[in-house]
Order: C-alpha cells, then structure tokens, then sequence
C-alpha cells in the first residue's frame, strides 16, 4: 500500500464517514458485510453527539488500555439483524468491571465492510477516542486472524454483546478456542453480535497494530469521489492496485452456516478479457481467485469485485448474475505474507493446498 | 419427605461421602448422572484435604454472598470426560473477579447423581464451606428448573469452567436464554462443563434453598447401607416411598444430543405385578412413567428405578436390558407443586399434555 502522503486525520465528520464507507468496500477483500447499516448508524450518531475523535498510539500513554471491536457473525445476517449502537458502552463497561482498568481508546477490529464503521459509532456512543489503526489491515473471516495472533497475543478476555445488551465473556485456553466458543455463541445469538477483545496496554499494542487504516481508508473513498472521468486511475493514485480481469459475473452460489457465508462466483471475461474464466471462492472473504485450474491470486492478499464502472468494492452477500466487475487484487500488509502470517492466514490455513505468491509477482500494477 | 429427625451434619468425611453418594442416586430421579466419577474425586480431595465443612445459612451473615456449582451436560459425557478438580475454585476467583465480593460459601446446585457430589470436591478444594441445601431437591435437565426462577431471581452472572479451566461468563436478559447460551457453550466444550450460577446473598438464598437435603441424601444411604435384610423397608423408613410396580427392563434407548441424554424405557412386571407394561420416558433425568396410556406418576415427582434387591438408583445411562427394578416415586420438593413450579417443572413444561397428580394422590405408599 503506498505510504500516505498526508497526515492521519483527527475527526471522522459526516463526509470522512461515507467516504469511509467507500474505502472499506474496497479494502475489505469482499468481506466485512455491506457497511450500508453501519455507515447509517454512525451518520446517526455523529448527528447526534458530534464527530469521532481520531488518535493515535503516541497520543495515549504507554500503560493506557484499549481493545478492538467488530461485529462476529454472517454478513447475510448483520444485514438485517441491526445492533441497538449501545454494544460499544456495554463492551467498554464489562471490560472495565472485568478488568478493573479504565479504558482509554478503542479501534477497528478489522478495517473492512461493516466493521470499519460500526466502531465509529460504539466510539461515539461510548465517548472514547478511535484509534486509527486496526488489527488486521483488511478484512479476515476468524478471530484468531488479527496481528497480535502471530505474536501469540491472547484475543482475551472477550466480550460478546447483542441488541439485547446481553455479554458473554470468554476466558479460553487459546485464540483458536475462543473462535470455536465465540462463533458458536453468536450462531445461539441469531448470527452476529458484537465482540471486544484484545484488550491491552498500548505498549504492547504497538508491535500488532496495523497503523493509519482509518485515514486510509478515508482517503480511498475520497479519492473515488472526487474521480471525474476515471475512477480506477484514481483509485491507482491511492493505492497499489492490480486489476486481474474484466467481466461479468454468471454465476453465484452462498450458503449461510456456522456464522459463515460459503461460496463462490464465477466471472466470464469481457472486452479484452473475452474467453477468460475465472473463479472466486470466499468464507465472509474473497480466498483465492482461480483460472484453468491456477490461483490468479490468494489469501492474504486483499481479492475485492470492484464495480467496473465506479470501482467501488461489492461485498460477497450482494454479488449477483449479471454485475460488471473487475476482479482486482491489493497487496495484504506485510506482517501477513511472513512465514508465521501464511500460517494463520494464507491459502492453507483454508484448506487450499496452494502456495502463497505476492501479486506484485504475478501481475502488472495499475498505473 | 419425611422431616429431619436427626440434627444435619457438620462435616462429610470419607463415609459420608459414600453415603451420600447412595442417595444421590435415589433421590435424583435417573438423572445428575453416575456418581463414581464425582465419588472418586471427592474421596480423593477428603484424604488429601479432610472432611468437608457443612453449614446452614444461619451459620452466615445476611450479607455474606454464595453460589450455587453443578455440571451441565449430558451424564453419558461426564462419565468420560472427568473433571480437573480445580474447577470450583475457577468459578469462585472468577466470581470474586467479576462481582468484586468474595465469596462465603457454595452449595450443590442440584440433589442428585454427580452433582451431589462433585460440588463437595470442589468446596473442600476452593477451601469454601459447603451449604446443606440446593436449588432444586432433586435433579432436573436444565438451568432455569431451580428455585430461584420461581421467584424471577437471575441465574447469573453465571460462569462456566471446563476442565481445561476456560472460563465463560453469562450476562443474559434471562434465565430461559441463559439455559440457551450455556447448553450450546457446553457442548462447544465437548459435551460437559462446570458451572457457578445464582449468585447471591444470604438474604436473597433463604427464599428459594431447600434446606438440609446434603443431610437427607447422606441419611437414605446410610439406611441403605445399614439394612440388614430389607433395603426398601430401611428406604421408607426415611423418605416417603411409593412403589409402582416390580419388573424387568425389555427396552431402552437413549440418544445423547445438544447437551441431553433423551429416550425411554420399558419395564416388564414380574411377581405379583406380572402382565403389566411400564413406560418410562427421560430427558437426563425420569419425566413420566406411563400405563396403557395414563400417566402413573410425571414430574415433579421423583421417579426412579430401585435396584429391586439392594434399593439403589439406577441412572438413565446405566439402565439396561435385564435389570431387575423397582418403579419407584417420591414426592417434589412443595415448591415445585406450586401452580407456578409446574409451569417450569411440570409435564407440560417438557412437552407432555398431562396434568400433574402428587403421586401421594393416586398410589398407596410403602411402609
């Protein structure tokens, strides 16, 4: 991802929020859900109470705590199933009484869809400050694929919240544990909820964070607003973009189970791609992209549909027959593609026996 | 049940504890599973720690705060997947974390089987004096079938320790959720799990414990054991027992499945009850046992099956083809043949279309 060339922002307003919106469409590898129900409930709140306050790290001091939030469940089912915006009070509160600390600040759990928008208004709400960075730099489908995984950083304690405002806290013996534990409870709950976890102090959260995704992502949507003939080539000058194909997708099957949407997509070449097959498959996320039987493109870098006619990114829930996309890959944040990162989060850790190639390595960058 | 006419104990050492593990088969109406492995452990915690220390809540100040400890699950589980023994000490540090009291005491969360049993290991581990009581006088299948749902008092916070010593704790809007929530966690977890539910104070306990029932269980099978010639004689003279029938175990089928073990069996009369037929239906624990169509006897009432020549219980899981029994009733605890006991325990609250008859009401009772 190109370094920012502008400092991180300070306040997310109106226009910084559905601009947002936007950049998480197309960040969040087709996952994350459609931050349609997101992005409305933090418009309301940002109406209400006023803008979010944006920090980072080094505005907080070393021993403050803080913890990353995002809903955990099926998009299908967070596309209808709509939080009560007082999960973020209720998780700051049990993690307090829990914990026995103040907490300073929240972020991001995973800056994608839904979930780069619904922390805004918990942050809000609960009157903490946003930090802008998350813990995954994209979207990913289990809890135990955020950044402090690889440096054996426990997600817990965890605390799941419904509309209801009823908590579960999880104290497991391992990251892996509390995903089973965790995802199991949001299926009771009807599907999705609401998580805090990874509590910690910021001194420890320097090494995981993955810093500067909010404003990122701001930029994103930013950059696709203010496009006038040519938003690819905008979308270009933000980011490192590498478009694989264009097409038309002429088939698509999902399920919805376990807390997961399964499936895949199929897109038929078009224009200069024409006799070009190519095949997506996803769990919440776009995994691999796969043509004549080779990956164009895995895990973990960031696979999104992008619309072909305003590049913005379409979540796995509403690809249907018919849109016109361009499948184009981002390259994951490096702290994914090491050895360790593949092992949690590369194409085998989803079954795929498949090695794991950079982008930059197999396709030409947009210009 | 016959009242006490003996003070209740004050400590349960090793013979106790044998005792009592004799009548937690009887009174736990099938249910509260096997008590061997909850048996074992607490003699073992004996030796290694001494006897258990009894009260009774006047033996505490009206201030002092307790919880109530049993396994949830289906008993085929716990009869393979042990326990550690820390788990009631888990439960009060994750109490004491939470709630930010300490704990004065714990008591058996259910009359019957294992958990009349395991509750004593893990006070005498956690250093906790054990309270003569429970919450349900006998065993029932799930969380919100204890007396203090019958007053809309909370089963939580209520934690959730395995053997692993992960920990989950429930914050629902409701003791039916509640139910919902940890079953599914439990079997998440394999199946069984421990659990620390209806925290409360003194004060808040007097209303819904039902006193002395340690005492009762260590006083049926200390009958039992000192019987010289007639255990069911021996029986009766300390409860009030009512024999429905003599016979012969033909059939039974059990499927264990969402945390429960469910199925039936039927019993064949012999001796002077030769050309009957008796069905018994079960979820964990005995709900009806049926005749040519009638109920003869239905929760609440205990229904058990009698060893026919030692007298004692046989649990759902053990049952099977061969066994000579004896149908046996006992009378609920009087707060669950309240109008509002039966909606949570009686025959329709388990999906039978029947009214409850104390079974005082339609046999004669041994003498």
């Amino acid at each position: 991802m190109t370094a920012a060339t502008e400092a991180g922002l300070s306040t997310l307003g109106e226009q910084e929020v559905e601009d947002l919106a936007v950049g998480c469409t197309v960040l969040a590898g087709g996952g994350g859900g459609d931050p349609r129900v997101g992005l409305m409930m933090t418009l309301s709140a940002v109406r209400e109470l006023g803008p979010a306050d944006v920090i980072r790290l080094d505005d907080l001091a070393e021993d403050d705590y803080l913890f990353a939030a995002g809903m955990i469940g099926a998009p299908t089912v967070m596309m209808e199933k709509i939080p009560s915006g007082r999960e973020g009070a209720v998780i700051k509160e049990t993690i307090e009484a829990n914990s026995g600390r103040k907490v300073a600040a929240m972020m991001p759990l995973e800056m994608g869809g839904i979930n780069g928008l619904l922390p805004i208004a918990w942050a809000i709400r609960a009157r903490l400050p946003l930090i802008d960075g998350d813990l995954m730099g994209r979207a990913f489908p289990e809890i135990q694929m955020c950044t402090p995984h690889l440096y054996d950083m426990p997600a817990w304690p965890c605390v799941l919240v419904d509309e209801r405002s009823q908590a579960i806290t999880f104290e497991p013996v391992g990251n892996v544990w509390l995903e089973r534990l965790a995802r199991n409870a949001v299926s009771v709950l009807g599907g999705c909820a609401c998580s805090g976890l990874y509590p910690m102090t910021v001194a420890r959260a320097r090494q995981p964070v993955i810093a500067g995704t909010v404003s990122n992502a701001v930029r994103v949507g930013r950059a696709l607003r203010e496009a006038r003939n040519d938003p690819f080539a905008a979308l270009a000058g933000v980011l490192d973009t590498y478009p694989l194909m264009t097409g038309k997708v002429v088939e698509v099957e999902r399920r919805t189970a376990g807390g997961f949407v399964r499936g895949g997509a199929v897109i038929e070449g078009t224009d200069q791609d024409a006799g070009r097959l190519v095949r997506i498959e996803f769990q919440n996320e776009n995994l691999v992209a796969i043509e004549d039987g080779e990956a164009l493109a895995t895990v973990p870098d960031i696979i999104t549909l992008l619309d072909r006619h305003t590049a913005r990114g379409i979540v796995t829930e509403h690809i249907r027959y018919g849109q016109r996309v361009v499948v184009t890959v981002f390259p994951a944040p490096e702290q994914w593609r090491t050895p360790r990162g593949l092992e949690v989060v590369g194409p085998r850790a989803f079954g795929y026996d498949i090695d794991f190639v950079p982008v930059e390595e197999q396709h030409a960058q947009a210009r």
